[in-house]
């Protein structure tokens, strides 16, 4: 049998975990590999998932590794090195350190590689979905907002007391503070939402954009969440599930490759993307979104161009 | 806890048995109920497939019942119910038999079951729903051409010796033996489909629009492929997964509503279609295959009417 | 990776049929094969499962045959062929038809699947595993009392109205009209049964006795119990869950290899046998069970060995 | 529909997070409870754990407190509450911070819980199980060793390069450098563990107590393994899987309740324990395991009381 499922995890970090975790339980990988930069630690994760492996009864073949070199033949690369934001950073400073190693990563995964999906984690994701693109000219997405639409809609099912799968519709743009709700999407046990249901769009909003600070500054991250809807991101794509989620593909936007979330198609082939059902409002704030995005970037590249030709 | 999963089997032969087999056995059904015609039937399924859930550990509530008016505060009613195509029976005499019925179930079921989804199995599928949407006035979708899609990506995966996942694309149009495979949507590895890589497109059509036939001989009947494709769109909607099927919703044509499956997103609420992302040739086919549908369902419900006059 | 689990189907009737699809359907098998004698029945069974599997996104590789000889390096078979039950039919005409296809397959089926563990299906399943045996003298179990353990769990709980998984215990003896009800090994809610409860220890042998007739005489068979159940003593053994289950591992008696169901844990190894930590009277009543089987097995292999003699 | 599965987690630590993670997503239980006493900790997990269960669409009631006088109700009581093993922490020094808590727990837990199960994960465990045994006079397992089970299973796979699920055995005696490995219960694709398959004894043994140590000395805390075994075990019990698990259920030894892990059967009612029918080898050394049990935990008792007197 040829073309069973390989798929390496770039960062073991405790969002590479988790994702990395969810990934291989779900039983339907071959074959995994975890690097990290941190010594030993591919190695121990490693015999922590076969503990957990024996326990579920799963077979999958494993390779843990310091030596990105090792990194060959993956069906999906999924890359979560990098740092995390922390207290006092400034989301350009996160830019700069993490673009630094996305280049890095741009030009030696591809060689060994070939035809892989690239799906980037690395904060802040769209920004270093682009850049990655930039540099290795390969098909990379961004996980970008389908952690928000999940987000909104588990906020929307808490506060209307009904189950989570009776809510319905998208985030989109940036991840994060600038993500766009989507509201010609979203309904409620199959009715358009209205705020005459018991919540306000400014409350869903306010949630979307500062629930990930909340958890950050209780637990030191996010984890589990974004682990879980990450997971089923890989897991879309690998068994060709054409699962609509709220994710970036790159797209072309004046002399740049840009990443921006909007509801997409999720199989063994991406897309298409679903803008152009959208209502006219929502795609108005998606394309207000992608300007935002595209200045922000042009800014960020300058300053990290300079920074990689003092050195 | 207010809306939990509630489904609603009309019809417990072969087929509506292996339906509701897989979706309880999926395990997020808070509640079945079994109608069917013939006597302890319902009852007698009902003890199967208690035992089976017993092997499983699942629990899920049951109300068995020859008594149409049991059925009552379905989410999801599925209808199987009708005769089964037989040797020397032509397509008409099955839309005449099953119309009568699916009348009947028009005007009892929607009273005790409000917002129900209506989801069609009998018969000829399409056509059936659509005299159920013209004489109840509810949403009903027809599983239509799910059915052929999957048989269509089997049978090039099975040829070219790929997994199942690694074959993407839909079957469109009315389901049987006027299907249309949308080529444009057709992708193996990731890449367009192409006759060079070892199928072609004359072998996939007819193996689509003969396999059932082929299957009716030797097994008497399809079972185990249908059954399991209708759980899995009976699931999308359930649970909200928002995947994208090939499927029929109502849609004005002419005078008339009618059922014809184009690629459509599965979840809580049903669509947006896709059938404006095609590629030109594949919406001319579909266009075609519309009228079609709407001349042969014309000449078909003149003959039923003069029928039911007649009584 | 050596050792993948592969499985062999002997017979693709409508049991053989449920066993198969649930357990490939489990998704850890990575090859089937599916033997019978009627022509073209595995290959349409094989379509019908190549399509549940597209729409379920596994893989499995499948082997369709009408010839034994292509059952070859299996891990496990399972054989369900032979003829089930009719109006009319005495249990020893049963054994005398079944056991002629047994003493068939135990003379073909070992040579090329060395290694394999048998599990017994075709009725009366307990004397089919030990005929078996003494043929071919490879390792039988029989699915024995598992089924009728699922059926007494099924009816306490319904008569009790709670969940399946807050009873427990144990059904044992030979399948079918002499099965014993293993009283001290049964729990409701984690305590001792008692008939105060609601139920009487009369309904419930009633039940398992009778409840399969039952169905029987309304459906023509029994397959979604049985079906669910045997499929779960497959995967025990296959993922080594060490999960105890009421089947029949061979033991001598007197001069004979017989089976006799008794809550043994399945994994990877059968067994050990509960027989020695049941009570005395549970004990007691598995004997006398295994003496009523040793005579009737007794006197069924003399007509056998007369009925062969004479070809 | 009484007695649906409602389960509290006691500490939220990592190992108490990830418990709880992989137990909810198995998506049987329709309640579960957080308490911790660190301010937010349960109610920001909370959010995590919500936008996980909006990926997998899955429904469950969640209370979040850090109010101890709310977990009311539960079936299940999975405790986790602790301080965790620190270097140049004496295991004693545990044991009494620990114990301390126990008590705490086991005067508060009970009333508001009855009937409930608690299932003990704090370290060291089988003793932190005997503490609370002794004064809340509930029944507690401890998890044992079906962590060392799942990690001696895991290292003779991968030594051997064969599926986990071919391995089979145990690890029974006090968790930890204590653990007995039950070498008699061990097998390799079905055969009894010999050397010559080309792993030691001392090899084996050497992993088992040692990989913990190791895994902590990079990662900081074992989770994954413990978090994925021990949701095991709770399931095996919720859904009375009967399983067999080497965990250790309370006995009478002199004048102790005391925790000793052997291979028992896990279900709706947890036991019977396998001891009778291991050979006498591992038998004797089970023995003497719980006598250096004893020995220590007195010990420790006589502390515990001297240090509670002089508060």
């Amino acid at each position: 049998m040829i073309n069973m499922t390989k798929i390496a995890f770039i960062g073991i970090g405790k969002i590479g975990q988790t994702i990395a975790f969810n990934t291989i339980m779900d039983g339907y990988a071959e074959e995994v590999m975890f690097y990290d930069i941190i010594p030993e630690l591919p190695e121990k994760f490693e015999h922590e998932i076969r503990h957990a492996l024996a326990s579920k009864r799963l077979h999958v073949d494993i390779l843990a590794t310091n030596n990105l070199d090792d990194i060959a033949g993956a069906d999906i690369v999924v890359i979560s090195a990098g740092k995390p934001r922390k207290a006092g950073m400034s989301r350009r400073d996160l830019f700069l350190d993490n673009a630094k190693i996305m280049i890095d990563l741009a030009s030696k995964l591809p060689k060994k590689n070939p035809g892989a999906l690239y799906i980037m984690v690395t904060n802040p994701v769209d920004m270093m979905a682009s850049v990655f693109a930039k540099y290795s000219k390969e098909f990379v997405i961004s996980t970008g907002d389908q952690v928000e639409t999940m987000r909104m809609r588990a906020y929307i099912a808490k506060k209307l007391k009904i189950p989570i799968y009776k809510v319905n519709g998208f985030v989109g743009g940036e991840h994060g503070e600038d993500a766009v709700v989507l509201w010609s999407t979203i309904t409620v046990n199959g009715r358009p939402f209205s705020e005459s249901l018991g919540v306000t769009k400014a409350e869903v909003e306010d949630y979307v954009k500062k629930i990930a600070g909340e958890i950050i500054r209780v637990m030191g991250g996010t984890t589990w969440g974004p682990g879980t809807i990450i997971s089923e991101i890989i897991r879309a794509y690998a068994l060709n599930e054409n699962k609509v989620m709220s994710i970036a593909i790159p797209r072309q936007f004046e002399d740049e490759i840009i990443h921006i979330s909007v509801p997409t198609v999720v199989g063994n082939t991406i897309g298409p993307s679903l803008e152009s059902l959208l209502d006219e409002k929502d795609r108005w704030n998606l394309m207000a979104s992608m300007k935002d995005f595209y200045n922000v970037y042009k800014e960020n590249l300058k300053t990290l161009e300079t920074v990689i030709q003092q050195h």
